[in-house]
C-alpha cells in the first residue's frame, strides 16, 4: 500500500510535469488574436488536481512506458477535460462563474472567447496526439485519437452533458443517472485507464481489468462530487457549490440521502481495487487513486 | 477546359456521396440525449453547397486516390467546417438566424444544443480520420488529424475567428484583413487541397502548387463571399446578407469597392490557375472550381 503522503506527492509531482508538457503545447500569445491564447493559457494553467491525466500516467507506469509519451498523451487529455470544463460552464450551460478558484473563463475574458478557447483546445488535444512526439508507433497515436475522439463525443462526455441538460426538466432514477454519469465524466476516466495499457501495448486482458477499474472509479468519483457538492466548501473546492440542491437536479445524494451516497461510493471505489488484483504491487497508485476519489475534499 | 453545366454536375455528385457518407457516420438519434444527434444531424444534412469537400476529393482524384477514401477525409472536413457554422452563428459570435437556408441550429434547438452540437461534431471528424477505413497507411491518416487539427486550431481557424470578433473595435486595413481570412476561411480551404496530396502521398513539390493554389483560391472565394454579402440575394443565399455593412466591418468590398473587389477576385482566381500548370489536364476540375468560386451566386 501507498501512504496518503507519498500518493499526494506523486499527484502533484505528475501534475506539474503535466503541466509543463501543457504550457509548451500551448500557444503563446500574439497579434491581433492573442487573447485566444491568453484564454487558453489562462483555462489550462495551472489548473486543478489533473486527476485524469494523473490515472493515465499512472496506468502507463504499470507497462512501463516512458513518462515523455505518457505525460504528452495526459496533456492532450487535459486540453479535451479543460475545453469541456469551459464550455459548460458558460451561461446558456451550467452557468458557473468559479472555476478553480478563479473567475470562468467567460467571466475573465467574455462568451465568444470562451467558446473559442474551448474550441482550439480541442483541435489541440487531437494534434498534440497525432505527433510523434507522442508515441513512435503510428498504430499506438491513430488508436489514442480514435479513443479520446469516441470518449468526447456524442456517444461520450457531448452525449453525457447533452443528457444533463435534458434532466433539468425531469427527475431521474438512479439508473439514468448512472448512465448520465458514465458518459459525462466516466468516458474520459475511461480513456485515461485504457490509454495507459495503449500506450503500453497492454494485453487486451489488462486492459478490460483498467476499464472495469476505471468504470468503477469514475462513478465513485462522481458520487463524491455530489457528497462535496452537497457537504463542501467553495473556498476549498474553488468552483460554485449547492448548484445541483438549488437546480433540482437528481443526483446520487438526492436519490440515496448522504450516507447512502457515501456507503456507495465507497462500495464502488472497493470494487474498483477488486479489479486490480492481476496486477499485483503495480497496482498500488491506482489502488490508492480510488482511495483518494472518495476521499477528496476539492 | 470543363464548361460550367459538367462542373455543377461534378459538384452535385460529390456532394452528394459526401452527403451519404456523412449519414452514415453521424450518429442516429435515440435515448435521453437523442436531441444532440438530431442538431448534429441537422446541422450537416443536407448542407450546402459542399465546396470545402469538393476540393479535397477534386485534389485527390488528381492522384488516382480511391474515392471511398476521399470522400471520407471529405467528410470529415465537412464536419469540422459544420462545426464551425454552428459556433459562429451563435448570438455572441456572429449572431445569425439563418443559415443555409434554414433557422440556424440555436434557433431550431437552443444554444447548449448548438455549442455541444458543435463541439460533438468536431470530435466526430477527427474520429473518422483516424480510423482505419479512410486510408490504409496509418502515417496518412495521421498526418490528416494533425493537419486538420492545426488547420481548425488556434493558428488557423479559431484564430481567425477571434481576430474578426477583436476587429468589431476597430477598422482594419487589407494587409490585417487578409490574414484574418487566412486564417478564419483559408486554413479548412487549403487543408482540402494539402489532404488531396496527403492522401495520394504525392510528391512535396506537387503539394506546394497546390497549398499556393488553395492560398489564392481561399482569398478568392472570400471576396466573392464579400461581394455576395454587398450584392447577393438572402432567399438564393440561404443567410443572411448586408451583415457587414451594417457592422461597420472591414470588409475587401468596404477596402476596394465593390469594382475593385470584383477585379481582385478575379485576379487571384487567375493567380490560382497559374499555380496548377504542371498539372496539365488533370487540373481542369480545380481550374473550373476557381472560376465557379467568383462567380456563384450563394
Amino acid at each position: 500500500m501507498i501512504d496518503t503522503e507519498t500518493f499526494e506527492q506523486a499527484l502533484e509531482e505528475i501534475g506539474a510535469a503535466v503541466g509543463e508538457v501543457l504550457g509548451s503545447v500551448l500557444p503563446t500569445p500574439g497579434g491581433p488574436e492573442a487573447q485566444l491564447a491568453e484564454a487558453m493559457r489562462y483555462a489550462t494553467l495551472p489548473g486543478g488536481k489533473r486527476i485524469r491525466p494523473f490515472l493515465l500516467v499512472a496506468s502507463a507506469d504499470m507497462f512501463g512506458v516512458s513518462r515523455r509519451s505518457s505525460l504528452r498523451a495526459a496533456a492532450a487529455l487535459e486540453l479535451i477535460h479543460t475545453y469541456s470544463l469551459i464550455h459548460d460552464d458558460l451561461p446558456c450551460m451550467d452557468d458557473d462563474d468559479l472555476r478553480r478558484g478563479r473567475p470562468a473563463v467567460h467571466i475573465q475574458f467574455d462568451e465568444a472567447t470562451a467558446i473559442l478557447a474551448g474550441d482550439a483546445l480541442q483541435a489541440l488535444g487531437f494534434e498534440v496526439l497525432s505527433d510523434e512526439e507522442t508515441h513512435s508507433n503510428p498504430e499506438v497515436r491513430l488508436a489514442l485519437v480514435g479513443a479520446l475522439a469516441y470518449a468526447a463525443g456524442s456517444r461520450g462526455m457531448a452525449g453525457g452533458q447533452m443528457i444533463d441538460l435534458a434532466a433539468e426538466n425531469e427527475t431521474l432514477a438512479i439508473p439514468e443517472v448512472t448512465r448520465l454519469q458514465q458518459l459525462k465524466t466516466g468516458a474520459l476516466i475511461a480513456f485515461a485507464c485504457e490509454a495507459g495499457a495503449v500506450l503500453g501495448r497492454a494485453p487486451d486482458r489488462q486492459r478490460q481489468y483498467l476499464l472495469s477499474y476505471a468504470h468503477d472509479l469514475g462513478l465513485a468519483f462522481q458520487i463524491a462530487d455530489d457528497l462535496l457538492d452537497a457537504e463542501g466548501k467553495e473556498s476549498v473546492a474553488g468552483k460554485r457549490l449547492r448548484k445541483d440542491g438549488v437546480a433540482g437536479k437528481a443526483t446520487y445524494v438526492s436519490l440515496m440521502g448522504i450516507d447512502g451516497a457515501r456507503r456507495q461510493a465507497e462500495l464502488l471505489a472497493d470494487q474498483a481495487v477488486g479489479h486490480l488484483k492481476s496486477f499485483a504491487e503495480k497496482g498500488d497508485v491506482l489502488r490508492a487513486t480510488a482511495n483518494f476519489a472518495i476521499n477528496r475534499v476539492s
